[in-house]
Formats: C-alpha cells, sequence, structure tokens
C-alpha cells in the first residue's frame, strides 16, 4: 500500500490503515520517517481536530478503569475515541502502559474506540514525537476525544501536557497529608482534577481529599487561559461509573470557554510551535546516534576520561568529524 | 599577550592573569573560543589538582558568610582558595550571585584567594562550560581549593555536583517540618550536610535539625564511594565562625579515603567524559544561535503556529537550512 492510499484509508476512518500509518510514525527507519511525514501532511489538509485530553496519575490511581469507564460513556454518546500512552518507562519495560488493555476490555472491542500502547523508546523525546503524530493521525482519521495517558512520575506530564488541549489529573483518596505527594508543578498544569473511588468506604476520604485540593487549587494563581472555577475538583468512581457524566460536562465547558475566547487555537499554535523547535533540537542530536558516532564518542570519551585529552579538543574533534561525515554524504 | 604568555602567567599563579583567562573561557567569541580552547590545553599540561568542592544552599541559608569564614580559615592553614559561581537565575538578574563581594570582604583582599561571580549567560548549559573551563584555570593556576557555590533553586546543584569532588548541602535551622523542605534528588548528592546559623537563640533548633537530617541520610542507601559515617550531617556558624574546622577535618578525610580507594579519580574520569559529551551536545544546539538560523526558525515557527505547515515539514526545511550553510562555509 503506498502512503497516498494509506492516507485515504486513514481519513475514512479505517482503524487497520490507522494501526499501520502510527506503526509508521513510530518507526526508527528513515524512509519510513520520510513516508511519516508524507502521510501526515496529507492528512494535515483534512483540517479535522479532536479535543485531546491529557491524563495522568499515579501507578494504581486508576486511570486503566477510569479510560475503559469514561471512553465507554463517550461511546455511548455516540463519539469516537482514541487512546494514545506516553510512558515514561517504557526504555526498560518495552512498552508496559495499556499493555494491559484487558482493563480496558470493553472499550477495546468498541468498533469506535482505537487504542494504541506506547511506542518502546529509548528517550523521552522520541516517544514524545511518535505519540504526537499519532494524535495527529486520530484526528485525521476522525475520532472526536483523543486520551493520551502518562504514568504520573514528572517529566512526562509535561511532555503530554505539552500536546493536550487540556489535562486532567487523577488522585487518589488519602489517609494523610496528601498533598505533599504531588508536586506543585504538577498541580498547576491540571485543569480538572478527578478524586478517584470516591466510593464505599473510600468515599468519605475522597470528600476530604477533594475539598483539600479544591483549597489548593484556589490558591494558585489565575491563568488567563481559565473560565471562571477552573481548575477544579471533582469525585469520580471509575469502578462505580460515578460523576463520569458531570467531569464530561465540566471538560465540555472549559472547552467551550477556551475555544470562544481564542485560548484554544492560540494553545495548539504555541504546541506546533514548540514542537517544531523540538523536532529540529531532536534531529540534531540524532547525528550523535549513528553506530559510527556512538563508536566515536565512545572511544573519544575513553581518552578524556583516563585525562589524555581536555573535553573541550575532544568535542572539537568530534565535533569536525560529524561534519566530515556530513560533507561527504552530500546532505 | 598571546595566549602562550597568558597560559605561562596563569601557571606562575598570576591573578590577573587567571581572571584575564576566565574572561576568555566565558566569551561567546568564536576567536575566543578558540584562544580559550589552546590555552586551557596547554594548562592541561600541570597536571594540577585542587580539591573542587560544589557548595549551594537557599537563598539566606549564609553561603556567602560561610564561604568567607570557611576561605578564611583555610587561608590561614597556607592553602590558596579560589571562588566560583553557577547562578541559576543569570539569565535574568545578569549576575547577582557573589555581587556581594562585601560579604567576603576579608577574603577577596587575600592575596591568597580568587574570587569571581558567575558570568551571565542565557542558559544553564553555557554556564557550565565556563564555570568548568574556570575551575580547571585555577587549578592550574595552583589553587589548592576551589569552591563552587550556587543557590540552591535544582538544577543547577546538579551541574555543580557534576563539577565537583564533593558538594555540601548548606541547611539552616528549622522549626517544623523543615524536612519537606530539601528535596530527595538534593539530598542524595550531598557528601556533608551543613546545619549554618546554629548560634543563639538558633542553636537548639540546629541541633533538632542536624539531628533529622543524620536520621535521614541513614535511611538513604549506602553509595561505593562513601566511607563509614558519610554522607554526614554537622552544626556550624558562619557568623561564630565555629564548627569550621571539624567540618575541614570531615571534608579531608573523606577526600583522603576517596582517593585512596580510586573514587576520586573514577569521579573525575568520569565527569570529564560527562563535560565531553555534553559539550558536543551544546555545540550542535549552538547552530540554532546564529541571527540567520534565529531568523529562520522564527519564521518557520510562525508558519507552523498559523497551521500552514506541520511541525516535522517545517524541522526538515530548517534542517536542510542548516545543512546548506554548513556545505557553503565550507566547515
Ligand atoms: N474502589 C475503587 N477501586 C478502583 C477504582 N478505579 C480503579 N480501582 C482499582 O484500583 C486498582 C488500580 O486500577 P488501574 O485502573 O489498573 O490503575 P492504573 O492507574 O491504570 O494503574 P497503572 O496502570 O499501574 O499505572 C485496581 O485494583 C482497580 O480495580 C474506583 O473507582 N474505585
Ligand atoms: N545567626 C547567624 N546568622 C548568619 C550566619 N551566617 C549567615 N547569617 C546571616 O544570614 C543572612 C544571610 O547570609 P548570607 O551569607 O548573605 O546568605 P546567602 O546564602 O549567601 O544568601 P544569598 O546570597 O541571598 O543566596 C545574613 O543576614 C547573615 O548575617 C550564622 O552562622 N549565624
Ligand atoms: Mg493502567
Ligand atoms: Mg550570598
Amino acid at each position: 500500500m503506498d502512503t497516498l492510499e494509506l492516507a485515504e484509508k486513514v481519513e475514512r476512518g479505517d482503524r487497520r490503515a490507522l494501526a499501520r500509518a502510527v506503526t509508521l510514525v513510530e518507526s526508527g527507519r528513515a524512509d519510513h520517517r520520510a513516508e511519516a511525514v508524507t502521510v501526515l501532511e496529507r492528512l494535515a489538509k483534512t483540517g479535522r481536530q479532536a479535543l485531546r485530553i491529557g491524563l495522568s496519575g499515579t501507578p494504581g490511581v486508576g486511570k486503566s478503569t477510569f479510560i475503559e469507564a469514561f471512553g465507554m460513556m463517550l461511546i455511548a454518546r455516540g463519539l469516537r475515541v482514541a487512546v494514545l500512552a506516553v510512558d515514561p518507562s517504557s526504555a526498560r519495560s518495552g512498552g508496559s502502559i495499556l499493555g494491559d488493555k484487558t482493563r480496558m476490555d470493553r472499550l477495546s472491542r468498541e468498533a469506535g474506540a482505537f487504542i494504541r500502547p506506547s511506542p518502546s523508546q529509548t528517550h523521552l523525546g522520541g516517544v514524545a514525537r511518535r505519540t504526537r503524530d499519532a494524535v495527529a493521525l486520530c484526528e485525521a482519521a476522525g475520532f472526536d476525544v483523543v486520551l493520551i495517558e502518562t504514568v504520573g512520575v514528572g517529566q512526562s506530564e509535561t511532555v503530554v501536557a505539552e500536546m493536550a488541549d487540556m489535562f486532567v489529573l487523577l488522585l487518589a483518596p488519602a489517609g494523610g497529608d496528601e498533598l505533599q505527594g504531588v508536586k506543585r508543578g504538577i498541580m498547576e498544569m491540571a485543569d480538572l482534577i478527578l478524586v478517584n473511588k470516591a466510593d464505599g468506604d473510600l468515599k468519605t476520604s475522597a470528600s476530604r481529599t477533594c475539598a483539600d485540593y479544591a483549597g489548593a487549587l484556589r490558591l494558585l494563581r489565575k491563568r488567563p487561559q481559565d473560565p471562571e472555577g477552573f481548575p477544579k475538583a471533582m469525585m469520580v468512581s471509575a469502578a462505580q461509573e460515578t460523576g463520569l457524566t458531570e467531569a464530561w460536562a465540566e471538560i465540555e465547558a472549559l472547552i467551550g470557554w477556551r475555544r470562544e475566547n481564542g485560548h484554544w487555537q492560540g494553545r495548539r499554535a504555541e504546541q506546533a510551535r514548540f514542537w517544531f523547535q523540538e523536532d529540529v533540537r531532536q534531529a540534531l542530536l540524532a547525528q550523535l546516534q549513528t553506530p559510527d558516532a556512538r563508536a566515536r564518542m565512545r572511544a573519544l570519551g575513553d581518552a578524556v576520561a583516563r585525562g589524555e585529552m581536555p573535553p573541550g579538543r575532544a568535542a572539537q574533534d568530534m565535533l569536525a568529524d560529524l561534519r566530515a561525515v556530513s560533507a561527504s554524504s552530500g546532505k
């Protein structure tokens, strides 16, 4: 199948073609990369835009359970839902996140759903580009909502927030001084905090946790992109499927306001600029990842470590090498 | 003065020549950079090595006061002391750190001391390289101890630890739940924690804080580069000049052990390799900092933000441009 045909099938919403296109954007091969750019460029012309929701939370907070329940609720409303993941640990685990498709048993069997695990990659920069491209493919394929999941361990939330229209933080009910557990930086990124597991015995502590966070959010500086009352903290139970329609109503209200007030397009524009810059930086650094460059870096690094060469001189040698390679390859 | 003469004067310990050489390594100009590399390479042959001590602490904890008192104590022992700074905020403030030479009034008038404020730079990568080069110059000039100060606000501690033989964290006595204030990552970098201001009314709380941190340090995983009892927490008073000789004794014990057990050289070797790699990365990214490249990045970024071009395509255009420039410049 050539790239034109692939792009057309994706545009018609063909899920197998979409899966194939995602594989293409995930590939590290240069020819695949060139094809991917062509496909993405064709599909950019569709002008379709989904609602991109970033979702994060610590392990066990209930992300998978929530996505299953929330996704099914959206499907019931006639919306098409794609689920992607940015897994900061995939370098080690080989892409474990969303490997638990079993936890999204119902959703994965829906015709209106597309679930894709995180690509295994060695660094977050690479995962970020691939996920972002996958988001663009899902949009072109006509999905209405794209959920981008990440485990909350630091840097990956920022990456997800940089490619989403809004950021949802999932929390668990807590006993003691739970506010300590969430980094201020992460809280400042959140548009909506959902305290999950607000059911059974946990309901009381969920309610307290929710009130604590609502209070903490009020202390944050007001951002221009927030309507009155946002960011907001709410309770949900992914297991009991309660609070989900209320959460969706808040999301719609927030996004509606942002669209009307120019913040939605403004954010997308700045994100596109950011990713362009990031692509350029990553590509410049990628020169160091060829087998030859790695071998040379290792050899020079050894000489530096043995004290035979100052770091600055070795760096100059390495850069001269890279220039010679790029000159002789005629690029 | 040519580079040879400059290098010779630095090697003889001439402080004015040293100041000039530091200015050279701080310069952004390409010809200065080339001269700096030549000077550094010449001076690397001296094989001199100072004890490099990284020092960090939040604003107001007493870093300047401590450096003055500690430095004077070292001077009294016949040691030559250089003080450098890595200021993460210098992009904004234009290099405020150690601008308070007045706080180091006595030390700055000593013939055996050299104090240099942080260079004003736009990014930490650049500051890091310049400070590291300045450290090498101070070593070649025969200083025995090089103190590298930074305000503790996150990333800059890591940079300082990466260029020091050991890392000292300065803390203030605290009322309540102070342990919360120090990031776990920062504590894990510390070889020695000094609770400052252990004098007057503050002595009791200093003692409690010190015990708290000693306890916390015991909970950390043992590192191969630590002798029995390290990392360690101690009390000092920079104002009253108490605890300083004790702190120096611990530093000497730690460094002596590391030297004997190969950790000192091992750490230096790995640091040199790290800085070589970092130099290469920074140089690759520096291509984006020429006026032409910045203008082109801005124009392409605008097109991307307006939605006229996908980020990936714009990145390819930019990279093609950079290749054309480097090909035509014959480099
Ligand atoms: N009581 C209760 N339990 C829940 C709820 N949501 C999830 N759980 C339980 O919490 C556990 C973890 O749920 P997951 O959905 O796998 O959590 P996760 O955030 O995806 O975890 P990782 O994939 O490991 O990061 C499971 O045992 C779920 O059954 C809820 O709303 N209420
Ligand atoms: N009581 C007491 N006060 C001290 C001590 N050391 C410093 N101070 C006081 O603490 C204040 C801050 O001291 P500095 O040395 O300027 O602190 P710093 O960490 O350099 O601060 P920045 O440069 O702003 O990051 C001053 O008022 C000092 O006089 C000490 O050992 N005991
Ligand atoms: Mg999960
Ligand atoms: Mg100071």
